[in-house]
């Protein structure tokens, strides 16, 4: 009789979740490249033993496996050659990050002042940088032409005159697209195909708001209208929702030509793919994703009877998302009768949601593993919870641990990289982990660690 | 036929929403003491018009009424006479902050060494600090005891080991409650009073966990057992709650006398008390919950044969909530057809989830007025959102504000000085806005606005 023979199911565990037939692996569907176990069991990213990384650089931490991001990234670069793809910084952005991208010649998306400050100040090339959000406002919009950002994405009435004043004030021709809403809205495996133009971005096509911003566009003579775009959502893991997105894209493409005898030249459809983060989840290949995404849209052309046209899309977390990995000490471990008859173990670790809200803002799953040292122990259904005090502090709602976890153990969350540190909080006066990078035989901080000194600087009362 | 005669309720309105009578009104139920409008129709606090205030300190804005917040300190210092009040500086705590909690009389809690740090910087009474967390590290427990914190309160079986180690290295005694987890759960309107036992924090009483750590505390020779704690939830609005609460704590205390024959003297029952976000809402009178939880312990001491014992609270966002206000600047009116026949306004802010996560992590509800001047347009229904790349980013989902709304508006949302600032983020590299305290003739930063050259600090890649 095998271990798993005698396996109670927890009945506090999630249907999706199996019970591990091995509690240490470290399944490479979610795990970055650069990640393994020592002959001691101990978790290496690039080579570089999780207990080192934190005795350098602190606990929490953040680290990104450098070569996994710069092998997606080139990934998407090779797939879609002929694309143009832009990473979406809000996912995760620093300069080194943007070099990375930079690099791997991608473009990039931002979605603020700010984050096109860091772009620039990494050298970035600005014609490379689309400029999106739903509010920019008038200093926003002057730095981005000043800048010479390469497409600006115009979401409404207000911006259009706003970007042609400063564009005329400056004898400027600034290069736009329209965003536009479909009414299409994936997420995970559901998608909504009307019904969803009840949302702060873009310009409705239902209600031919799409075609007003279009045709104020390309009659502004500072703007030059070069197409349209759309996001549907994030989490997606297949390529229905684009389908009907890019054929009401398509179709507006092909009105705006029989009313103006102008073919739109850009076609961006965003971004949102989907990742694993954990056993269930099987992100789309890349080149499979582009494979349907050309179809699609030159099935939607040929409908139309339009020429091809440049077609975009914005990956961030399919980029950065698998490459990050969450680094935590565990402090208190609690288990907790749950239900009549079901153990639930608190496993409390010394960050939380001030350094990934993702839990608790989306009820996102993630999986973890106990990262200093291979367990033979039955697993048990555990939840890391993180020190703040606030009961919907998760970290991990669902996952299965070595039952001998205890204090002082390393626990690591794969497939943080992205919005976890991009949405870090104080708090509780939680000081933000470092990011480190690594590569093999190279350890590096790309965003150092705050001090407490640093948040009191801010408090001048 | 006046204008409510005509009106037309909106249908993507929620139920609890009344169209308003008067748009420009400021409920004095929801908005600091010191808010009223002067003869321009501008928004003042405390007679500093918001956009002065914003001129000199940015927007967004946070605007702590100075005087609402001392008030509310001092009528819980009076009412709550004879009783332990512990302002919990998780909601919102700074160096101000402090002093003015500590020259109210009132205690503080803090949950990390950090707090605990802004606390004692300030000059707090460590005496007057209690030091709650359900992952208290051994760090932050040798700086709670040698700081000399009045209380510490113990989590799990583990502390109790940890801090009786550090006592005895110390030769110290130090002072401590047992947080016990009683079954009963509370927020809003709704409670539940078993099952609630999943949870990170504490001890079980009903699993028996309480009674051992109870035990425990009281054998170790370091530890001077005070009494028990418990904390049931959050926007609580009766009593109830804790009448279920507070009776299965007087039986523990029961059954620890018989066991022990000693009787515990503290019994401190946490915080969670309601404030009023919306119009819907009506917070407790201090004065009346005082007189309800005094009784209602009473009644479960009696009922058990026990003396009566020193009472503690826990107000934080009763304190610090009602006196804050945000400030933002109108970027983009934006009205959608959200459904086949209604229109939605989403108005859009230059601040947003960054700021206040609360609406998009807590689905809670705020109000939300056109703050630079006296409108007469028929209320529209309209959605308050923010700036950043992401259709959750909202800060008020449902409101009625004047049909005239357009960008250079401001738009004040009251109530948000608790967990707004102190969950703050820079997601799209957005600066935490400043905090600006205001009283009668002066009006002084006390967190000051961060800067880009702040974040870029730590961007060391």
């Amino acid at each position: 009789m095998t271990s798993l023979d005698t396996h109670q199911a927890n009945s506090l565990a999630p249907d999706w979740l199996d019970h591990p037939t091995d509690v240490n692996r470290l399944n490479p569907a979610i795990w970055p490249i650069g990640a393994d176990r020592d002959a001691d069991g101990m978790l290496r990213i690039q080579g570089h033993r999780a207990d080192n990384l934190m005795a350098s650089y602190g606990s929490p931490l953040y680290v990104m496996d450098e070569d996994d991001f710069r092998a997606r990234a080139a990934r998407f670069a090779r797939e879609f050659n002929g694309w143009q793809v832009y990473y979406a910084g809000k996912s995760f952005l620093c300069r080194a990050v943007a070099r990375w991208v930079n690099q791997a010649g991608l473009g990039l998306d931002v979605c603020s002042g700010n984050e096109l400050a860091v772009a620039l100040s990494a050298g970035f090339p600005p014609d490379r940088i689309e400029f999106h959000g739903n509010n920019k406002s008038v200093e926003e919009l002057a730095g981005a032409i000043d800048s010479g950002v390469g497409r600006i994405i115009v979401d409404c009435a207000e911006e259009i005159e706003r970007i042609e004043r400063l564009a005329a004030e400056r004898e400027a021709t600034v290069a736009v697209l329209v965003r536009v809403t479909t009414g299409v809205q994936a997420h995970t495996h559901d998608y909504i195909s009307t019904g969803h133009e009840d949302q702060k971005f873009g310009f409705s096509i239902q209600q031919g708001q799409a075609m007003a911003g279009l045709l104020a566009c390309s009659s502004s003579p500072h703007l030059d209208l070069r197409g349209i775009h759309c996001h549907i959502g994030s989490q997606i893991f297949d390529t229905e929702g684009f389908r009907q997105a890019a054929s009401r894209m398509v179709a507006l493409m092909a009105d705006f030509r029989d009313r103006t005898a102008v073919s739109l030249p850009e076609l961006n459809l965003g971004g949102g793919f989907g990742i694993a983060y954990t056993d269930r989840d099987t992100a789309l290949d890349v080149g499979c994703l582009r494979a349907q995404l050309a179809q699609i849209v030159q099935d939607a052309l040929v409908g139309y009877g339009l020429d091809s046209c440049r077609l975009a899309i914005e990956p961030g977390r399919s980029i950065c998302g698998p490459a990050g990995v969450g680094l935590y000490t565990v402090g208190v471990v609690k288990p907790v009768l749950a239900s009549e008859s079901a153990t639930r173990v608190y496993v409390s670790v010394d960050g939380g949601m001030s350094d990934n809200v993702r839990s608790a803002l989306y009820r996102a799953d993630y999986t973890a593993v106990v990262a200093n040292r291979r367990s033979t122990a039955a697993p048990v259904l555990a939840r890391v919870a993180g020190k703040h005090c606030e009961s919907g502090d998760i970290l991990v709602r669902d996952v299965y641990l070595p039952g001998d976890i205890r204090p002082g153990d390393i626990v690591a969350i794969p497939a943080d990289g992205a919005y976890a540190r991009s949405l870090a909080s104080n708090y509780n006066h939680a000081l933000k982990p470092g990011v480190v990078a690594v590569t093999p035989g190279h350890a590096y901080p790309i965003l150092r660690r705050e001090t407490l000194d640093d948040l009191l600087a801010l408090d001048v009362g």
